[in-house]
């Protein structure tokens, strides 16, 4: 077929279920834009700055099969890197697109704007290398194959990738053939192995405890998890990073792993468990209580996207899905206590930590999608027990503040049909306050929370609380709305409140006016989520 | 002496002039901020952002002899890594810290948060080496001699260096000797041999022009050129990216270059020069009409900070400070036709692009700051002829929008009794915006002129003049600031003009109120300085 390397680019990007591309406009991509602009099955999403646009394109990945983000050469890739350093780190599909300076440019090493003035092209593509899984840039000979190879690496390993589109290589017209898809397979007799091993395991142990974490999501495993646990009837916890990675109101489901630091029903079910299944786990500082944990599982199956694990024995070659879909035919039954779920009690009175989120927790809905910023929104969202289907987003182990309140305007343009609920502090709200401005031109309306309590008070928790550089200037948090654009103003509701019947008032008017809601929610200075004061005190030890 | 290797490294940076460290906090370097907070030679600067505090830092060393900029590891360093490119781009000397684990974190490959979840930990560090001159990260036995060493890179090559400090590292206490300071010094062999030969090339040709740049700026030696330019009444241009480099007032100043674009002045005094005398200059596409010169000078001189150039030949190990005192006592006289600069026409109407750089102009006073942000401003600015002593900052080569507005933060601080005017777009202004807090926190009084023409103009003459890509949306700029902050409001005087009798009279209210004063300056979308419209069909024909 008869195409240009730009084009076919876009069209494989829509093919993996690219709808929105993020961004800043720069004059080495503007050739691309043409083609974007012009595309009728894709929006561009311009915004206020490529670190708010990484943080979109993660955002929208989470829920989509991929996210796609463009910037320029040097400078606008450089804003961006931290952005894709968290999809890396996390595991999130992007892809890195940069408008280059053409191939003349660059064989004759000229000392253009948006370098480092010394004739070096390579340095931005070396940088990029050390937090992506693959890198091309483009050319007229290698484009198919390069792009397809990419967006399939991209696609595979659920990272990002990392695409060099020179200025004068956009229109260059090419015949593209068929590609061959990629295609993973399971490897019959290593499955076999693993699972006879994985039973005789299971039936040695005494109790088991099944730990599902971020994995599970980023490969959209969820059913198969489910129909694994409701076949053996074993016990799940989640971590953090996986929150939601398995239905909170379902009879299985115990709680949020927290390391010592756990509640006390997956504290006894973990100190019992001889046997633990980590599917799809990574067991990072801040989902651990610092390391801290409650026991250390020598009899464990550790089950990865390409691999598993038993012991100290590796497994190569068998995919997560096979994994668990042979799982759920293990001949194997697990019984543990079963408890319901405490009723929230009867609140009221001036806003704190704790009775907000049991407020939140309230408000929500099945399939609603919860954002939580890494600080006291995120350590107080975890405790939160999830109704069925809620996707839930945080950043616990890049921890970029600011990275969720660009990640919402993502998730919002991918799931347009579900409600999104952001909780964020008024800290990390101010690194990337400006992105409101897309969001309204955008017209997405979800659910702003802002958590104002004057400053820093994760870091409070950690190190120097009384410390000025714990200390942000105060905004007026509930009004920025209307100073982000002149023409749609009206279209936002937003609240400053400071007391539970308040906030309750607020999300009931956000829920019924279907438009952008800012609600600025103020509480104590040094009023933080129980599990955060304790986690800040064990991080505190360490400095 | 008796000290930690935290307050070694704070009281080497004061011994440099620093008195200001931008940054934002975070759990890796906030021992170390209780050290700064606690030297009362050192004031905090908490930035909102760690992209703006890097350009807070790059405009505080334009105008002192070294900025520094404190982040945590990983997401923070990667958000301002764009900025330190920009100062390595432009050579601005800045050091960048970095709070980083503690070493028993890295040795045993922990999977903490802020980095990748790989057990890496030199990811940052290797991508900082692309846009630094010197690196380290600290303990105890290389501390002293480790800290002399980058410090004394950063200021030799005025280049930024990066510094990792282990969270465990900052209060380990040292014993410290004497330093010896850097002593560089020139070779007085090649020197003479230097002298000599440029003599001769000097009274060999008929016509001559000196073009001096930034080089001249970063090593603080304009004095040095200005009696060199007098003792020989060599006439000068500068580039745009030294603009201000030499008295535009001075007789002997003709004008910017522009390549093919400079003005008729500039154009007939490179015509007929056979010899060109290059001070501290790199040709940029920015700053030469995309490589479109005038005429490409054979006979040329090139004088750097370390080495110099005649024709093909290099004479290394000569200092630029030397070279210029020593050309000053050149046997030598040049002559070439006065002119005097055409006094600026009366004006009123509606504002446009060229009646809002004449009214600029007029408002300028002898040693004003001056910045310009890359687009319709820089471009507009450096027709301007500027009073004396005033210094011009523009970011020309790396050209990061937004670069500006941080970087106003950085120059007020460093010279607080100087004027401090920024004109930025509403483009590049919308990247950065919320800085505008940080400024009212730390009560500086610029001028800040926002360019509202709706849209990226810049990109607009380039390419795309009437694509969607090109629009932004629609800020209140004028009224930004009383909502930044809620308690300082009053201390700003905000405006809305279009006219060239509102633009007048805002920036009078602005001088006599001795306040943050923030004015929304509105023109037409396509209209643009003339320079930019023609450098904007230059480069838009590359693409």
């Amino acid at each position: 077929m008869q195409t240009t390397i730009g084009q076919y680019l876009l069209d494989r990007l829509k093919s993996y279920g690219v709808q929105h591309l993020f961004g800043v406009p720069g004059d080495y991509n503007l050739a691309f834009l043409d083609l974007v602009e012009d595309d009728p099955h894709l929006q561009w999403v311009g915004n206020c700055n490529e670190l708010n646009a990484s943080y979109a394109a993660d955002g929208y990945a989470r829920l989509k099969s991929m996210g796609a983000l463009l910037t320029t050469f040097g400078v606008g890739e450089l804003s961006a890197i931290n952005g894709i350093a968290g999809s890396y780190a996390e595991s999130v599909p992007v892809v890195k697109i940069v408008g280059m300076p053409s191939r003349g440019v660059v064989h004759s090493r000229k000392l253009v704007h948006h370098t480092l003035g010394d004739g070096e092209f390579l340095k931005f593509y070396n940088m990029y290398a050390e937090v992506s899984v693959a890198q091309t840039i483009l050319n007229k000979q290698n484009a198919q194959s390069e792009i397809d190879r990419v967006l399939g690496e991209c696609f595979l390993h659920k990272k990002p990738v990392y695409i060099g589109l020179p200025v004068d290589v956009t229109h260059i017209p090419i015949e593209t053939y068929t590609s061959s898809p990629l295609v993973t397979r399971s490897d019959p007799k290593i499955l076999n192995a693993f699972l006879e091993d994985a039973q005789e395991l299971l039936r040695k142990s005494k109790s088991q405890v099944v730990m599902a974490d971020y994995e599970v999501n980023r490969y959209h495993l969820n059913q198969e998890l489910k129909h694994f646990i409701e076949a053996v009837n074993l016990p799940l916890v989640s971590l953090a990073m996986g929150k939601g990675v398995f239905d909170e109101t379902h009879p299985n489901f115990i709680g949020v792993y927290n390391g010592i630091l756990s509640d006390a029903r997956v504290c006894s079910l973990m100190r019992h468990a001889d046997c633990a299944l980590l599917i799809g786990v990574k067991l990072t500082d801040s989902l651990t209580a610092g390391f801290h944990y409650i026991r250390e599982h020598h009899l464990s199956i550790q089950i990865h996207p390409f691999y598993s694990q038993i012991g100290e024995k590796t497994y190569d070659d068998i995919l997560m899905q096979d994994v668990l879909k042979a799982l759920a035919r293990l001949k194997f039954q697990a019984s543990f206590p079963k408890e319901t779920h405490p009723k929230t009690p009867h609140l009221n009175g001036k806003l704190t930590q704790d009775k907000f989120f049991k407020i939140i927790q309230e408000y929500l809905r099945p399939h609603d999608v919860l954002i939580a910023e890494q600080g006291t929104s995120f350590f107080g969202a975890i405790s939160m027990v999830l109704p069925s289907g809620v996707s839930f987003i945080g950043q616990p182990l890049w921890g970029s503040i600011g990275y969720t309140f660009g990640a919402l305007l993502g998730t919002a343009l991918a799931s347009p049909d579900r409600r999104h609920i952001l909780l964020i502090g008024d800290g990390s709200f101010q690194l990337v306050a400006q992105e409101l401005s897309t969001m309204l031109r955008e017209n997405i309306t979800p659910t702003i929370i802002v958590i104002n309590n004057d400053g820093y008070t994760v870091e409070r928790c950690i190190h120097g609380p009384t410390r000025q550089y714990n200390h942000i200037n105060m905004w007026h948090y509930s009004k920025l709305a209307s100073f982000f654009d002149v023409h749609l103003a009206r279209e936002v509701v937003s609240f400053q409140v400071s007391s539970v019947a308040g906030l309750r008032e607020a999300l009931c008017v956000a829920q019924q006016s279907s438009k952008l809601a800012l609600i600025e929610a103020c509480m104590d200075k040094d009023d933080a989520p129980i599990l955060l004061k304790k986690l800040g005190a064990l991080f505190g030890a360490q400095i």
